[in-house]
């Protein structure tokens, strides 16, 4: 994986003060003005430390609680019904969310924030319900991936712009925005992506995925925003792309 | 090219009554609840009938007037100059806007409405700043165009949905809206098309083309709404794909 510099212009600068606490909701914050960040790629995490890794039993044979009890799930399962459930069992470990499959944390959910903070230092956290998530040098060769963090509404959200070439000699961009917490909680936001350019305007409006699910399956389905290299240099400014984040709240 | 049939269901009848006479400005007509049809691939013209085909005269040699002066072009340009100057000449003839190659239909601006009307019978157009381009059997194999007209402020717009194959094995989908009319008239409107569907939106804004310029280079540059089979099957409902578009004017 390569790894852009981050020397883009920033508007404001990311904030230094510690993101709130994840799990408490709160009243949305007034709308203020977007934030902007310069987006380094994703560090290989060398330095990954498993501070809080859940202890995992290795699957049972025959019928019985499934591996992810010691962690909580109360489920007795026939076996053949565990690999289904296992993948979705909310009790099941969080990896680490960055993407790429250097970084082979794995722990709970409260456990996340602090494994990033400590590991991943060099991801940036900005403060806000809209901000710009700007990746810089998008013309790079090869897999890249540009990852921050947007904290608002008491919780924090992972915005990933991933580059690969899912089809032999098309690259194409995904960017999606994860929620750091659980399937359910996710339910409760809606995210919007937006480039803008010359009389222009792409945008995808969607549901966070949980950081239990990942960004693999939604890249493989297309779930998330999808474009091309031109399109990327149709509303890139000099290799930098900025992407307008929205997150709101959504009631059902 | 595979022609779709056109069965899907429609929440308006196509108006049948004869559009408004392009290039007529008027004011803007209240706004409506949006139209939908069902829409046919474009078929061959085999039909064509070249009713109004502008007199074009070869290419002269040396300096001198280009080849577009008998239709209008007062230029006059050195022999190295031409090539470029006649790409964009506005008194170039205009080609029958129909995707695909099978029409060989040229003619005067004024007259692309009735060449449509009278080979293409089979195009839907519906009146209305807002409405619903409903594209039908979008798993036909191969590529595919659907194509319908759309009636406001006084002009009328071409809807081309493409499916094609622009890197090996890997179909996408390319969505545009054409003015009949010149670039410079193209200029003062804006149009949107949306894909809806289950708590996902994508959306695209741009300045429509003009039928001069034609939909080949948009696609090859991704400068229209662009999205996959997978993104298509995201918001597809049957098999049928309803884009919501939407022209509007823009002040600059």
């Amino acid at each position: 994986m390569s790894r852009p510099s981050s020397t883009g212009p920033s508007a404001n600068k990311p904030c230094s003060k510690p993101p709130p606490p994840p799990q408490t909701p709160h009243a949305p914050s007034p709308a203020a003005p977007p934030a902007a960040a310069t987006i380094s790629a994703a560090g290989p995490g060398s330095s990954a430390v498993p501070a809080a890794a859940a202890v995992i039993s290795g699957p049972g044979a025959g019928g019985g609680a499934g591996p992810y009890a010691t962690t909580g799930c109360s489920l007795t399962l026939h076996h053949t019904e565990k690999p289904e459930h296992e993948d979705i069992c909310e009790y099941r470990p969080y990896s680490c969310p960055c993407p790429g499959a250097s970084c082979k944390w794995q722990g709970s959910l409260e456990a996340v924030m602090s494994h990033l903070m400590h590991a991943h230092k060099s991801i940036t956290t900005l403060q806000g319900e809209d901000i710009v998530f700007l990746a810089t040098d998008i013309n790079l060769p090869g897999a890249v991936d540009w990852v921050m963090m947007q904290s608002c509404f008491g919780h924090h959200f992972m915005l990933v712009l991933e580059k690969q070439e899912k089809y032999e000699g098309h690259q194409q961009f995904f960017a999606i925005v994860l929620l750091i917490g659980t399937r359910k909680q996710a339910e409760n936001f809606a995210y919007r992506l937006e480039l803008n350019g010359n009389r222009r305007r792409l945008t995808w409006e969607a549901t966070p995925r949980s950081i239990h699910d990942g960004v693999a399956a939604a890249i493989m389905n297309s779930d998330c925003l999808v474009f091309d290299t031109a399109i990327a240099h149709l509303f890139a400014d000099n290799g930098n792309l900025g992407i307008n984040v929205t997150i709101s709240t959504c009631c059902q």
